[in-house]
This record gives C-alpha cells, structure tokens and sequence, in this order.
C-alpha cells in the first residue's frame, strides 16, 4: 500500500502519486497536464522536453541524441524517456503542452493561432461638433471600420455614456461582427473566455485569456443532473415532460454559474470580463443545456435534434458570464455523437492526417473516430459508466482515495490517488488489475476468475490468498480489510468483470467496424489517441493485454486527456477551429452500430480477453 | 355649429365631418385614409378614382376627360375633384390608397413589393432512416436550402416536437437568415407584423398580415411618457437618472403592448404570429424604447447616441409580439431628426424623384426634408407642441369635440370632429382660423388682433361680436359659452396667436433654410408634401394664407397623412425599403438651425403673416 512517489508539476503545482519507473508524461497526465508527444514517444521528435534536477532515472542515450549538452546541464529530460524514481519536480515548458502547441504556436507563415471569434478594440473617438454632430454610433463604427458590424442592444444601451467616459477613449467588444458591449477607456488586456466540457458525469471548465491565450484556470464539478440517472438514457427519460427538461437544463446552468464563480474568483476577473463560452458535450448534454427535449435521440433510428453549433447571447441561457456574451456550442455529429467528440476530432487535429489515425474517447459512453484528411467514420457505444467506476463492486471516480493502478509482483502494490489509504477502484485501475490477473493466471480469458484450486502452482502465496469468495462466486481482494479505508477489503467481483468485458467489448466492436468501414485492418492504424479523462490514467500495456485496443506497438498509442476540452479552448482561442469544428460535424460519417448485423457477433468475439498479451 | 356632413369611407366604416364643399380627398384624409394624387390634385393622372353614389358635387369636365362613360355610369369620381355637399359613403378601392399603392402594386419588372423580412417556408421533412438518422436541424435546413441560416435559442427549441408533430410537415419562419421559429404543420398563412409609429404625443400601431400584404387595423394610444413632459427636452430631462430612463422606457413598452393587445383581439390573430414590429419614431423616442440614456441629445451639438436602424429579439425588449421575433427601429438621421422622419422620405420616395420636393412632418416638433434622387437636406425645429393643441388656451388633440376648421361668413361656420359641440381648437383650426382672420383684417400681419374699434367698417356684426376682451388683450370668441360644451367660449387669444407664430414661424424659416442651403428659390420647389396626422387636417390655402409655406401653387401642395407610418409598414411589408431607411439615413445632410447665424433672422422674418394671401 505504499511505494508510490510524487512529482509535483510546475508551474501549477499540480501533484501526482505513481508507481516509481513511471514515465514523467504518464505522471504529468495523471496530474492533468498533458505534454506534446508526436513522434508517439519514440523519442525522435524532441517535443517533450521537460526539467528536472532529480529523482529521475539515468539520461537514455535516445535523450543524448536529441538534447545539446547545454540543455542536459540545465537538466532538461525527454518526458517519454526519463522515469521517475523518487519524489521530484518537474517543470513543463508552454512549448511542450499539448493545447499551447496548438494554440500558442506560431501557425503556418509565421501568423499567431490566438485569433478568437471574441476581439476588444480600444479606439478613440472624435469629438462631434456642430459642423458635424456625428452620432456616437457613426463615430465608433467609423472608426472600427468594418461595414458588416451589427449592433447588440446591449452595446447599443453603453455606447453614449462609454464615449464619454474616458475622453473619448472606448472600447468595443466584437464577436465576429456583432458588436456585444462598449466600454470606456482602453480595456483590451481584459478579455476572457471560457471552454467547458459537459461530460455526463463530469464538468469541466477553463478559463482562458484571451489577450495573451493563456489558461487561468481549471475548475470541476460532479454533473449535478447524475441525480437524475448515471447515463444519457437516464437523462433523456427524465427530461421527458416540460418540468423535467427545464430542471436538467437549470442544473446544469448552476453547475456551470458555479464554476464560473470558482474560476473567477480565483483568477480574480470579473464574470462581465468573459465575452465568449464553447460548449463541447456530447449531443444528450448539448441538448438538455440548450433547452431541446432529447427524446427523440433515444428512439430508433436515434436522430440528434441539432447537429449545427449555434451561437447564443449568454442571457438566453442563463449563463453568468457578460449577458450578451456569445455561448457557442459546439456541434454534434449524431444523436450519440456529440460535440465533446468534435472537439476531441479538433484537438487531435484528424483532419490534418495523412494517415488512419484512431480517436478513442472513453467517459460515460465510449466514442470513437477514426479517420485521415480525407475521410472520417465515427460511432459510439454505451460503454456504460463502468470505466467511470459506475456498476463496479468497489468503484469510484478518479479522486481522493482512489486506486489508479495495480501491479502484482509478490504481492499486490497499488498507487492511490492523494498516497491516502484506498477507498474503491476507478477505471484505470481495473484495466490494469484485469490485465494483471489475465498475466498471471488469476482470470482466464473468458473473463472467469480462476478458483483457488485451479490457480498456478507457482502463484505467490500472497496473492493465492486474496482470491476469496463473495456471493457465491469467486472475487479478488486488491485491498484486505486491514488494508482498505473501509471497514471491509476492497474487492474485484466476478460481476465486476463481466461490467469490464461489456464495456471494453463494446468498444473494441465499435473500433473492429471503423476499421472495416474504412477498409484498413487494425494493423494499418498509424496511431491511436485515447482521450477522456480516464485516458490519462490507462496504461498502454494494460489496454493491449485487455483487448480494449487492437494489436499494435505501444507507440502507435497516445495518451491526449481530456481531448474535447482542448478543442473547446482551440475554437475558442482561434476562430478557425470553429469553422474546423462545423466542416469536421458535417463531414464526420456515422455509423449506427444497431444497424449492422455484424455487430453482434463482433461485440460477442470481443468480449472475450485475448489469450496472450 | 351645425351645417358638417358626414362622410363615411368603406370598406372601413370610418366616417368624417366636415364642411358641405370640402373635396373627398380632404374628407379622407380626415378619416385616416390617405387616398393617393400623384399629380397633386389637378385632375390629370386618374389614380384617385373612388365610388360614390350621391351627396356629391356634379361631375366635372377634368372628370369626364380621364373617366370612361362605363366607369361615370358606375359611379367613380376623382376623389380630387368631388365634393361632398351632403352625408354620404365613399368606397376607396385599394389601387387609389397611399399605402397600397407602394406595397401591392407591382414593382418593376412585375414583381411583388410585399417581400417582408420576416418569410415562412412550409416544408416537408424526410423521415429519419437508420441509414440516414440525419438531425432533425439538417432534414430542415436541407430543405430550406439556404447556406447562410443561423438558428436562433427559439427556433431550436421547437425543432424536435415540430419535426414530429404533423406528419414531418413543419413552417420554418426566417427572419432574413435567422431561423427564429419552427411550427408543426403549414402555418404559412399566419404571419403577421406590425409597424409603429412612436410620437412624442401620440403612438399609432397598425397590423400587417404580410401573406397578403394587407392592414388588418389601426390602433393609437396618447404616449404615456407625457405625464413627464409635453416634448422631447421634458423626456430627455426626465430620463436623466437610470430609474427614470427606465420609467419612460417601461411606459412606451406598455403604451405598444396595449396598441398589440387591442390590435390582436379586433383581429383574432395571435401575438405570437407577429414575427416583425418596425418601429419609427423620433430620437429621442427611439433612444428611450431601446433604453438608451437620450441625454446627450440635448447637448451641444446634438449628436445621436443610435444613428443606425436596429435589429433586436423582441423578448431583450419586453416587446409583446412572438419572444424571438425581431424588433427593427427605423434608422435615425441626427440627434434631432429621426426614424420618423425616415420613414416619411421612404414613403414620399424622395430617393426617386428628379426635381426638388419638400416634405414637412409637423408634430410636436416639426421636420423637413428638401431632396431629389441626388441630394437630401434636413432640419428640425422645435415647432413645440401648439399644432398639437398644447400651450394653446383652448387647444386639445384633434379627438371628439375638437373643432377641426374654421371657415368666416357671415358668422362662425365650423367642423367639429363626430359633429358634437365643440370642446376646444385643434391644430387645424387654429391655421384656419387664423387664415380667416387675416383674410377678414381681425388679425394683422404682425399678429395683432385688431380691436373692436379699428376693425374693418364692412365686418358683419355677428363676427365683430366675437372680438372680446381677455386677460387685458384682445381675443376671438370661436364659439361662444352658448355654442361651447364648456361652460364658457372657446377664444383664440393673443397669446395663442403669438404661439401659432412661434411655431409656424420656425417651420417656414427651417425652409427657406433649406431651399438656401439647396441652392434653389422657393418658386423651384415641385411640391410639397405635407405629413402627420396634423398634415391632413391643413386646407392648404390656410396654410400657405399664414405664412407656413411659401407661396407656391395649391395644387404643389399634397396631403400625406401619416407618413412616418406608411413608412414603416413599407419597410415592413417589403425589406428592399429597409435598405433604403438605411441609404437616406446615411445620405441625407443635417443641417444643425442653431449653428447658422442666419436662422435667427430668417425666424424673426418668417413670424410674420404675408400682407397679402
């Protein structure tokens, strides 16, 4: 129960407990940073450079390769090659994060990607006289110089006292050409937006500056609609009737209000100072917070009410940002492919591929893109809420107390979120448990746990002992008793099991269909992206020993955390990744798993644990 | 006090009274009908054919030349050169009304003008299939087929139960490219607007079934905001603080959801099915409907804070028509020039004419344009409210009792408005009286009433009776305690002279400062079209008897009514003429009275009355 150590991340001061030998990106995307691999972390590209004095293993001679002895002295390490050993500090440059590469990074001919839909211009207006007593409107506009310009009302309501108020000196606030709001004086350097993934079991917002592109903050909370049921079909049925609709709707309008209000605070920036929310959720989410009953998205053939992103004034959400901000919600692909996966598809820039690239986003359901630049397949499974611990015996969220990995050497040894006593397993967990006991003979690979008399010979005491029995079938205890924070061991059940073999079977089956769809076999994929949170935290070994990924180097996997967030911030520091994001909803094919006759038997195949890892 | 007929117009029902000789175009205009004379009443063009069967002057030889022996058997006159000498009924077909004739007469090239921008498209949505679960937002901008559709919080709202609701049948209503609501069923034929046109005194509403391009009524309510104050300066005083800009916003909102509220119920159409209100008001009107602080109005030099017409949801409004229809105030032109006065130059087509016209819109204040199709100048005169019978001792609205001319014979002969004794003078019956008095040397040109002593010699005594002492002055007794409803007589005093040449003062010299400006003489002048609903009540030898308008021929001199009015229901039953408020907003020169050292002499010129008429 111990032997985990921590390394802190800087500049944010963000923590994580892993097992020693861990990789420094594997660490940093447990502490939610995730740092720019793209060489998949062959270490070849250089991208992920990194600092660190100590607690690291030995320099690898890829690192002598790639890194200047300069930069070996100052103590800079390749993320994807040094481990870490013992408690330590790392700081991550901006140039080796994923959303600042794809933001911060000069774009192609040396122009900034920081181009958000939301523009502040500070301008100083003439005085009108009697030879010519422009109005204030002309004389703002005139000076902006853009003929397309309309006018907000609530711009219109600031616009005489803002031209008087600081000599002249105003500014507008634009989103595209809708004028949102005028201020007096010059107020460019505040300008704020904001990116939100709706998750069906976890929000997520960041607060982004917009003058300068910077993160200022990242702020959580537990879905409050879960009350209303773990899943989208949960959530649809409750939002059957008017009453129900408008109290998930208000809901989750609180949830975001109460984020906003952490976040603000914390960045001390006014809520009045964000002119621009995106909104990536998965279609049920987008629905149920733009107000659109969602029913029809649960009935054959599963039709989503709205594909497009809309562009909406704060007010008429009851959004607390500035009332006439602009909430923008990313658009969906189907009924069961929401904008939270357009996002992921931004992020991970699939429509800049030349080769078969596969985005895996696994939350409360299991979506999955695979494509190049020129085409793109998706579909979704309801993978269940078994990888966000959900239906697990002893599962739980990734938080305080959580077990995050399991190794089995003699004994078992797990590293806890927060190094607290455990309290449950979150999904990462029981992947690399699972993959653990299929290893060493404890699981077979119909997904049966093995009877003590049948377990190996040479199966360490230790572990012989935790198979124990639990209601009539056979379980492993990952933490006695003694061991545990509860009163009781924490255990894997048979049943728990059989949540794992749906819910990776579902995935698998729906990847097995990309791949036929596009033509390739598993074999062709030249890289595989697993986003969501939970991503971060599987490791690749464990997903391949599993079956929940086809066959293929470890390489070719990427961990790219919580994708559709990122995306969200890209569309809404660069206007571009919006028009992305509409051309990538449009063009995106979908296929509806229920559909295909094949599916069936390929979830059942699926199902099964492959013989050998 | 007797001696008015009546004239009733169909197929309204709304009748006029007034003095036995007066031409059917005038009774018209009294009644609100504004009957169309492009050739300024000579006779000559035949557009104001209208049906009257008897109590009509004989047919004249201008008749008879422009009128087949079919059409005189049928009984059409010229509503230009009939008289009404007895009651009568008058049926006015549309092809001979003002308004009509610039919505529903074809445009060039045999078009339709009515082209509101608010469109409903009824269409058939495909069934979502597995094959094709296509989003019930793309089946319907599928079948819309127009790129540029934004979906606004409404629309998207309705989306899902209207796909469903009648058999896939659903009506899109766009808004331009807004797609702001989505009905079940084929609602085509329910699609409503409004136009408004928002006085300083009075607010005037008239409902538009855009399918057909028809008016469906005519409401008006006095402004409530004249609890605060009679004219403009008084509101924008008022509207100094935040609570009391609030205060006289609230109140015209209520004013208009009032005028919808009756408008809607007299229809039975719902307010939910008016997509569109385009409002026409003056500045300061529109400043304190949108909540914009006016004050700056008031100051030095005068600028508008809003130049441009405005597009907004009617619920950021609190406007009563369907929540996410749009409101469109009519585009301004200075601080003191406003959507009224657009409106007025879009119905008058200014922008289409070759030679000089004038058009004056006399209200609480007074405006007036000067133009071609080449050049527009403006300006504005605080004309005061006397016109509309403020600040007169026995003034009042032109509303039951009030006398609305005056005619001098042997005795008194006056109109009163529904033929009841008379309660007070409005505003056409004091430059019609007036007109007399000059005529008759009661009053001098310098506006001296004469007193009983040094009246002419030839005056008969029943006129010379009614010259009377008042407050130490002279005044004339209009009717006398005998005659009057009130318990004393109705006087025109000095004071109220000194008034009248206040007012009509400052509109005459606004002109020649015009005419000036325009490099033209008075004489150049083509015509003069005289709007408000005060216009239609001026006997135009009155007028130009007292000095309002220069002296130009009678038949230059043409009745408009309510222009302002007609001009926002044409820029609401066709969208070209809101493109067109735009371009004579933006093209039209304003010339600020107060900045030219000239206009002060040419107003203590223009108080006089001519010495000869």
């Amino acid at each position: 129960m111990d032997g985990t150590v921590k390394v802190t991340f800087q500049p944010e001061g963000k923590a994580a407990h892993v097992l020693p030998g861990s990789l420094i990106i594997e660490a940093a995307a447990r502490a939610g940073i995730i740092i720019e691999t793209p060489c998949g972390g062959r270490g070849t590209c250089g991208k992920c450079r990194v600092i660190v004095q100590d607690g690291c293993s030995e320099t690898t001679d890829t690192e002598r390769g790639r890194l200047t002895a300069d930069e070996l002295a100052e103590g800079v390490r390749l993320a994807c090659q040094a481990k870490v050993m013992a408690d330590t500090s790392v700081t991550v440059p901006e140039a080796s994060r994923f959303f600042e590469q794809r933001i911060l990074a000069s774009g192609e001919g040396g122009t900034s990607r920081l181009c958000p839909a939301v523009a502040k211009r500070a301008v100083e207006l003439a005085e009108p006289t009697l030879e010519d007593p422009a109005a204030d409107s002309d004389r703002l506009l005139a000076s902006l110089d853009d003929d397309a310009i309309e006018l907000d009302i609530g711009a219109v309501r600031q616009l005489g006292s803002a031209a008087r108020g600081d000599g002249g000196q105003v500014t507008a606030v634009l989103h595209g050409h809708d004028l949102i709001a005028v201020e007096p004086g010059d107020t460019t350097a505040q300008c704020f937006g904001l990116a939100v993934d709706v998750g069906t079991t976890t929000v997520v917002g960041s607060l982004l500056d917009l003058a300068t592109g910077h993160e200022l903050g990242v702020a959580s909370r537990t879905n409050p609609q879960v009350a209303h049921g773990d899943d989208v079909i949960a959530r649809i049925s409750h939002a059957g009737d008017a009453e129900g609709l408008a109290q998930l709707q208000g809901k989750i309008t609180e949830c975001l209000n109460d984020i906003i209000g952490e976040l603000t605070a914390t960045a001390g920036v006014s809520p009045d100072a964000i002119y621009q929310a995106v909104i990536a959720g998965n279609t049920t989410m987008n629905h149920l917070f733009l107000g659109i009953d969602p029913s029809h998205v649960a009935l054959m053939p599963y039709p989503a009410v709205l594909r497009r992103g809309g562009v909406f004034a704060a007010v008429d959400l009851g959004v607390g940002i500035h009332p006439r901000g602009r909430v923008i919600t990313l658009p969906n692909i189907a009924g069961f492919v929401g904008g939270d996966t357009v996002g992921v598809v931004l992020a991970t820039r699939l429509l800049e591929r030349d080769k078969p690239t596969l985005a895996v986003d696994i939350g409360t359901n299991g979506e999955m893109v695979l494509g190049t630049r020129h085409r793109m397949v998706c579909c979704s499974t309801a993978a269940g809420p078994a990888f966000e611990g959900a239906r697990i015996r002893y599962g739980m969220r990734a938080a305080e107390g959580a077990i995050e990995q399991v190794r089995l050497g003699d004994d078992v040894e797990v590293s806890v979120i927060e190094n607290v006593p455990p309290r449950g397993l979150c999904g990462s967990a029981l992947i690399s448990l699972v993959a653990a006991l299929l290893q060493r003979g404890i699981l077979e690979s119909t997904g049966r746990l093995v009877p003590p008399d049948a377990l190996p010979a040479d199966l360490p005491e230790a572990l012989r002992r935790r198979v124990v029995e639990h209601g009539g079938a056979w379980a492993f205890a990952v933490a006695t008793e003694e061991e545990s924070a509860l009163d009781e061991a924490i255990l894997l059940t048979q049943r728990d099991v059989r949540e794992l073999q749906l819910a990776k079977g579902a995935i698998r089956a729906g990847i097995e269909i990309l791949v036929h769809e596009f033509g390739i076999e598993s074999g062709d994929i030249d890289c595989v992206l697993l986003a969501g949170g939970f991503g971060n935290f599987i490791r690749r070994g464990a997903a391949l020993r599993i079956g929940l990924l086809p066959l293929i180097e470890h390489e070719r996997i990427r961990f790219v955390g919580n994708a559709a967030i990122v995306g969200a911030k890209m569309a809404l520091a660069c206007n571009d990744y919006m028009h992305q994001a509409e051309e990538i909803s449009r063009r995106t094919e979908y296929i509806e798993l229920g559909a295909l006759p094949e599916f069936q038997m390929r979830f059942a195949d699926a199902m099964m644990f492959p013989e050998e890892g």
